[in-house]
Parts: structure tokens; sequence; C-alpha cells
């Protein structure tokens, strides 16, 4: 990089990171909840799935996204990856942003969610994630730093993500293997259940049935989309303002012919144009 | 790299190229029918699966893989990926070898396969695999190049690999989805099946009784190791000799933590050391 970080300058973007195509319904809930803004989605999909590699890998592939957010003039940039904010998040914050970007913010996913158990005030929560996610026990930790007294249980649900991207939401065979992941959570009587992985809000309805009413499940990017808002109205030092046509652009790290559907389910919306990098240059 | 590539000296080793871990299940079976060869294994289980990613990424990692080997002395590698052999197999055959260690020489998996039909005399194939694999149509084109009469039948599988790598062999769930996956195949009364994917040996007492006795399934890793000790009974110029005491060593480009026991179930031994390598330096 030739231009000096600290010298780029912000350009009224709210960049949106994942490991894949998973963050993209998140982006499609700030699209919805904060639509006056300017978007730049970046997915690592030469590299996905981040879920089961190890935290030294994970984030030094998150430092590289972010880097090429900021220097690519983001304000803020929002972590959309479970894996991602739980693996990396905390040291970005702590030790990169300083270092290099020191008008930057960075902001995960699951802070919001932590926050969401306090808001509905609930003692007996269940999770389900990646088994990168899981393993780090990131949730548990962010919750009981809220709330000590608060049950936190925990599932790792691997299947789900290829049973989405394959396109299995309906069948039978999708439904057996969530009611085999959700049982052991529904003998401990959770009252809530977190959705820790950017893909399952697909199966959102299929969980809520499985649930049944005595388990709350929220819509985890609505939830993210809800606190990025309060964020913004408490945060005016970082300059992002409203725009009257806002812009949504795309970076991937892979042009594989098979994402671009599968993008597109995500997002509920045509991506008509996207710009393909090379994550390791940064 | 400081070392002229034509320089450097070959090792007697073969090294053994994967995505990921599947390629153990190969590496077996090499250990079993040709026991006295050096082996180098080289898993990029960073940024495993290849199966879904562009021809354009799976070629390039391949290549850095290829270069990381032969620079390590091997003096034959197998492509034990079918995604990577289908996708960068023949240009780094035609092209990058030739000019970087024309004195090296590269194998994949698919031709193995494709003179197993011939062998069996079968005229009506199935093949299953990853979509990027079967996207490839490599194999039709590798049988068909033999013998244009033959039928070939494909079906993308996708989910197996995750089933397996989360230990649902036995699971009910599986056998659903196989029974699924299979059933085209068997409407289209093949009479071979060809498992296109070195997860896909774990299941192949499920699978040949899903197929029924009209339908042969030969255990791939198997097939490939009874071609490289032919290939290496024809090609004395490889110089590669028979040893006392066989060396296997093992490199992986992440050290997650739940690696080691996938790694060592697909090997059905031990892995007590391996080199931790970053292939984007190659």
């Amino acid at each position: 990089m030739k231009i000096k970080k600290s010298e780029i300058k912000r350009k009224n973007v709210i960049g949106v990171f994942d490991s894949g195509l998973g963050g993209l319904s998140v982006l499609k809930n700030f699209i919805k909840f904060l639509p006056n803004y300017n978007y730049l989605y970046l997915g690592d999909n030469a590299r996905v799935p981040y879920g089961e590699k190890s935290s030294e890998t994970i984030y030094e592939y998150s430092r590289q996204a972010i880097n090429f957010l900021f220097s690519s003039g983001c304000n803020l940039v929002i972590i959309a990856c479970n894996t991602a904010s739980a693996q990396a998040l905390r040291k970005l914050q702590q030790e990169y942003l300083p270092k290099h970007y020191p008008d930057g913010r960075i902001l995960g996913v699951i802070r919001p969610l932590a926050e969401e158990v306090i808001k509905r005030n609930k003692k007996n929560i269940g999770i389900i994630g990646t088994k990168s996610t899981i393993n780090s026990l990131s949730y548990i930790k962010e919750i009981q730093s809220l709330n000590k007294e608060i049950k936190v249980e925990q599932v790792s649900t691997p299947l789900l993500v290829p049973l989405i991207e394959e396109g299995w939401i309906k069948k039978p065979e999708t439904k057996m293997i969530l009611k085999k992941y959700l049982r052991p959570l529904k003998i401990k009587k959770i009252s809530m259940l977190i959705l820790a992985c950017t893909h399952y809000p697909f199966l959102l309805k299929d969980i809520r049935r499985i649930c049944g009413k005595n388990i709350e499940v929220p819509d985890p990017g609505e939830v993210v989309a809800k606190s990025l808002k309060k964020y913004l109205s408490n945060h005016p030092e970082l300059k992002l303002t409203k725009v009257k046509n806002s812009k949504k652009d795309f970076c991937f790290t892979d042009n594989s012919i098979l994402f671009k559907n599968l993008a597109e389910k995500f997002l509920k919306k045509e991506i008509k144009d996207f710009k393909l990098i090379n994550l390791n240059e940064f």
C-alpha cells in the first residue's frame, strides 16, 4: 500500500464484511432499516467457510478484509460473520485498528444479540452456530458479561449451512436434522434461541415451529440492524451522514459460477455488478 | 524463492496434494499398496473446500501447492483432490510444469478411474462428486476419450462431505440423503458408480448397499493406488526408488483444533507431527 493509511479519506460508507455470502442476509436488513446510507459489502467467498479454521487464520483473513475496507474509505465496518466476530473482532478493535485506522470503528454481531437477551429479560438461552463460534464461547462470555446469572446452552450445527446452500430448506431431511440439533436445547428448557450464523434465518420459520411458543427466536439480522441504527445516532463523530441515492457496492474474492445465484437468494435482489479482489495483497 | 527451481534436487519423495484432509484416504491406500516409498502430504485445510470455487481460484491454489511440493524435492505429485484434478491438472501439466519443473510429473485421480471403467467393460456409468467436479464434465470427457460409446450420468452431492466430516456416517438422515442422491442414477440403470470425491469412501458400505448387486462401486483410493503402482514400474526415469524405512511427512495450511481428529480418522493412523505452511508465498 503506497498511501499512508491515516491519510485515506473516509467516504461516508458503511463496510459489511462476511466470510462469504451469509452476510448478505445482514446487509438486507441494513438496507431495510437504514436505507439512506452507502454500503460496501465484502465477501471472502474464495476462502469460505471460516467456521472450522484456526483462530490465527480467521484473524489473518479478517485483518486483510478490514484493511481492504478501511483503505477503500469505509468509516465503519460491521463484521457480519459470527465466526470472525467471535475469533477476530476484539483483537482487531484493540490492536489493529488503533494503530492503522484510529478514526475507523468496527462492530460485530455478538454484542447486539447479547443485548437483546437482556432487553427481552431472558434467563435461559440457547445458541446454535458453527463449530468455531461455539468453541470460542464468545456468546456465553458476552451474555454473562452483561448478567452473570444467565444460563447459556450451546449446540454446534455444522450441517445447516450446507443444507441451506444446497437449497434444501423445505426438505424433510432438513427438518429431521433441525429437530435432532434442537432437541438438547428444548430439554434444557431454554426460553430464547440465538441463531449465531448468518445463514440460519433462512430456516427461521421451521426453527420457530420446532421451538414452539415458549422459545423466542429473534431474526438476528433485524436485531443487528436496529442496534446499528441506535449506534449511528449515538456516534455523530463517525461522520456517517444520510444520502438521498444510497450506493451499494459489492466485492468478492472469487468469481464462482455458483455463487451469484446464491448471493441473490440471500440479498433477495439482483447483484448487477461486483469487483473481484485479492485479499492476500492487504 | 531464492534457489533456481530447476536446480532443486529431487529427494525420492512422492507428493500427495489435497484441498484438505480427504486425500489422506488416498494416501492410506498408497501406504497399503506401495509401502516402501517416501511421502509428503500437503493439505490446504486453511482454504478447503475447493468444491464450489471458480476454476481460476482452484488453479491458483493448486499451482501454489504444486510449487511447494516440487520445491520441497518431490519427484512426482499426485493430486488426490478430484476438484483440483478436474479444474487444474491439465493446465499444470501442460503449462506450469514444463516451464518450472521439467523433470517433475503430476498425476490426477480422474484418469485411473476412467481406465477402471474400460477395464471392467462397463457401458453405463454414474458419477457423484462436488458441484465443481460435476460441472467441469471432466469425468465424462476422460471416460469418453477412451470410449465414445460409454454413457455417463452425473449427480452433484454436496451434502455428503459435511455429513462425513460431522461424523454422521451411520445416521438415518445420511442414509435418506444418500438414497435421494442415488435415485436418479439407479433409474438410469447405471452398472458402475464412480465416487468422485476423496471423502465418499467413508460411505462405501451404505452406497454399495443402496446401489445393490447390479452396480459395481470400486473404492477410488484403491484404484488410484494400483494405477500408481503400475505407473511407477513403467517410469524408472522418475528415479523413485524403494526405501526400507519409508518416511511420511505432513504439511497443512491451517492448524485448526478440529482438524487433527478428522485427519486421523481419514488416515486411520495418528499424525504425530506436521509442518504449518503458508501457500501464498509459493
